[in-house]
Order: C-alpha cells, then structure tokens, then sequence
C-alpha cells in the first residue's frame, strides 16, 4: 500500500482493493476490523463493536480479489477482529461474543446474567439464522420464489409475534437492546431496505408493512439507538444495499452483483 | 403411561414409545433430558451434564413416532432440557453453554476464563460441524460419496494436527477436556467407532488409524475419562451405532435406517 505507515495504528479506515495488497501490519493501538458494507455478518460484528463502545479501525475487503494471505488466514470469509495484539478472531457470533465477554463493563450489557435467560435469548438469536438464508432466496429469485416467500413469512410471524408479547420494543422485554436485537438486526432491516429500492414491488407484494408492524417498528428504533446510529456506516450500508438491488435485477436470476470496493454511492 | 406417577421425579430412566404418550409431569426434583442415543447432538448435550457432574432423567424418545406436543415444543428435534421449574432449553450448544453458566462451581470448568482463549475454543468447535456432515454423507453412502471421504479427511487431518501442536492429549493443551473435546467427540468418535462395524471395511480403505493416531487416541482417552465412562449410556452408544451400521448397509444407498425405542441391543 502506498500509505503513510502510520495510519495503520489509528482509526483512519483502510481498504484493501487488490490482491496484490499486503497484509497491513498490526494496529498496535486498536481494535481492528476486516469487512464489507454489504455483508450482513460483518455487521453483526460491527453492531456489536459499537454497542460495546469500542473503537475500532474499519478495514474494508475487495472479496472478488481477495488476497492470499485472507485465504490463508480465513479462507477468504469475513468478518476478521485483529486485536492489539495481532491474533484473530473469526466467525460473527464468536467475535460478538468475545466483545461482551472481554468488556464486560463497557458500554450495552449484551446478555443476561440469570443463564436461563440467556439460554433463552440464544434460542431466540436461532431463528434470525432463517431468516437469513430466507432473504437471500426472496431477493435472489428476483422475488419468483415461492418456497423462500413461505419460509420468509414463517419466521417474520414468530418473530412479529414475540415483539408482541414482548413489555417494550425491543425483544425479550429488555428495556435497552441486547444480543437478541443485534444479532437479528441485519438480516431483518435488509427486507425493510427493498421499501423504495429497486425491488420496491416484491416488498409490496409480501405486503411487509401490512404484516409486521411491530417488527418494522423494531427496526427504525434500533437504527436510532444512539450508539447505532452514530455509525456513519448505517447510511452506506442503507445507499449500498439499494444500489445492489439495482444491479440484482439486472442479472440472471439466482446471481449476486459482485461484492467489489470501492462502492459507487 | 402405565408407570407409577412417582417415577416422573426421580432419576428413574423414562420411554417415550408411541405418538399416543403424553408428555410427562414435570419431574420437580431434576433436570430431564428428552433424547435418543443414535444421536450425536443429544449425547453432546448428556456430555455436557455429565462434565458438569449434574444429575438428571434420562427420556429417550421413539423418532419414529413422535407425539404432536413434541412438534409444538420442539418441531420434533432433540435434545431437550427441561428444567425442574418445568422450562426447557432447546439445541444442543445452548445446552451445553447453559450447564457450564448455570453451574460454573460443579464438576470440570468447561470454557477457558480468558475471552480470547474462549473465543479462540470455540473457533476450533466450528471445526467439528464438518465433521458431523461428512460423518453422514460418507457413511450413508457406504463409503462410495468421494466428496464425503474428502471432506472427512480434510477435517480429520486439520484435527489431527491441532492434537499434535497440543501439549496435552486434549484439544488446546488443556490439562483436563474442555467444551472442545465435548463439543467435538460424538462426531469424531462415530468414525472410529466403525472398526469392527458392518462398515468396517470403509474404516480399512480410508486408513482411518494409520493417519490420525492422534486423534484415535484421543478418542478413547476422552472415553475413559471418569465422569463421561461413567455413563452407562457410553457403552449402548458404541452397541447402538455398530447394529445401526448393520442395518444401514442392507438399506439403499443414501438411507437411513429407523430411530425407534427400544433398541434391539
């Protein structure tokens, strides 16, 4: 990379383009996180960066020229916390986890201390995962997925429905947000983001608004809690999302627009 | 059921033969364990309360022929947990999360206290979900699936070398097995456990102990640990698995023979 030596101990964020880039040398300084803007998963892990308060330097990955040593070190996949002290920490849920765990005293408690609750709120994080893999059918096929529509619904209902009984407006009556929220939070908001996208029609057809209310409501109040919101991430993610679905419908059905850097936004 | 009302709360193992048996009492004095012993995410789960030294009712339930109340608590899936207050813990890594939280003081201490070092536990524990579908494709295909065997290779080798790096004969150099080793040895163990097996001439062509010795010693160091040899049930597992294999192989290719109770043993 032709940048100064020092911006990789700050906050200033990096961007590896190529794969003929370098491997940047270890922020001694601070936390480091390897992602993309469109990736749900490396979202997950920053959402809970943030809500930890921590301060992190955000490194943004080409992943159609990933470079060797990303192979070598994560088979390619994303997202990768660096510590201080060089080692990683890979897969979503484990980095999520490690951030309460390691700083249990700093910002949003993320999970209950009673470990029957906790059990629970890991029973509810489970069914984001269908949602998930449901998104990616709906939005994928173009909307012309039947089966992905059905699995869709299924799981917006239950989860529609625990917003209903749950005393507050986030899950599992928490008066603040916890792990439960933010797990679920980028697979859920993706479905809201189709509203005025370029798939705007399949968000009309699924009648979305109509049908979760609750959940739609859960997903702009979380967007404005303070430490999410002060992400300057959560408008790009947002513009970049769109702007994917616009290049979606313009391919064959059942293929991803490449996940390059940087974006147009 | 026909039993006596006082067996729902004692340790007393239960049956649950038929779709027509309710479900039930709550047994007050301790916790349940809904299960079967083919199944590998159920005996994670009894791993985990035996590490913990926890008592608890064995309930072994006939797959076959599951009982609507089952579907509404759980889909059908096992292991359940269900606590003496009568609420249940579905999955069988949340299970064993909940048992090292929920009793941190009682039998071995299951995650490392370091956040790194238990991030770095659970990396390993993504590992062995490989394992567990490998473990199915090779063996449902009665060892014809090239991919399965190697996928299961590619696994295993990986496995093999973390034990060797080890300093002890446990994963991550522990002095005494973690999550890791729990989390891991259903699926690792169904491998060896085809020696002698009606597959046991793909556990030949595979030269399944020629290249992992590591990993087979493991195996049985794990099973003679006290609190897991214990167990009654680890000897119906290995019997239970070989008759299955015998089964299997008079089924089509891609088959899996019945998980009924009881068991012809």
């Amino acid at each position: 990379m032709e940048q100064n030596k020092d911006i990789f101990q700050t906050l200033q964020p990096l961007q590896i383009l190529d794969k003929t880039y370098e491997r940047p040398p270890i922020n001694k300084n601070f936390l480091r996180l390897y992602g993309h803007h469109l990736c749900p998963y490396v979202e997950k892990a920053r959402l809970a960066l943030l809500a930890k308060n921590l301060a992190y330097q955000d490194v943004q990955v080409n992943l159609e020229r990933r470079a060797k040593w990303h192979y070598l070190l994560n088979e390619g996949f994303l997202p990768i916390l660096e510590t201080p002290q060089g080692n990683t920490i890979l897969e979503s849920r484990i980095i999520m986890d490690y951030a309460e765990e390691a700083f249990p005293k700093e910002g949003v408690k993320l999970y209950s201390s009673d470990p029957e609750e906790k059990a629970y709120q890991q029973m509810i994080m489970k069914f984001f995962d269908d949602v998930a893999s449901a998104m990616f059918e709906v939005v994928l096929s173009h909307g012309t997925s039947k089966a992905g529509a059905q699995k869709l619904h299924k799981v917006f209902s239950r989860l529609e429905a625990l917003l209903k009984q749950s005393s507050t407006q986030f899950f599992n009556s928490q008066d603040k947000y916890t792990m439960v929220d933010i797990f679920g939070l980028p697979h859920v908001s993706r479905i809201f983001y189709l509203k005025d996208s370029a798939l705007n029609f399949l968000y009309e057809e699924e009648k979305i608004e109509e049908k979760y209310p609750k959940l739609r409501q859960w997903v702009y109040h979380m967007r404005a809690q303070p430490e999410i919101c002060q992400e300057k991430g959560g408008v790009i993610i947002i513009k970049a999302f769109q702007l994917w679905t616009e290049e979606l419908i313009t391919l064959p059905k059942g293929t991803k627009p490449p996940l390059r850097i940087p974006m147009k936004l």
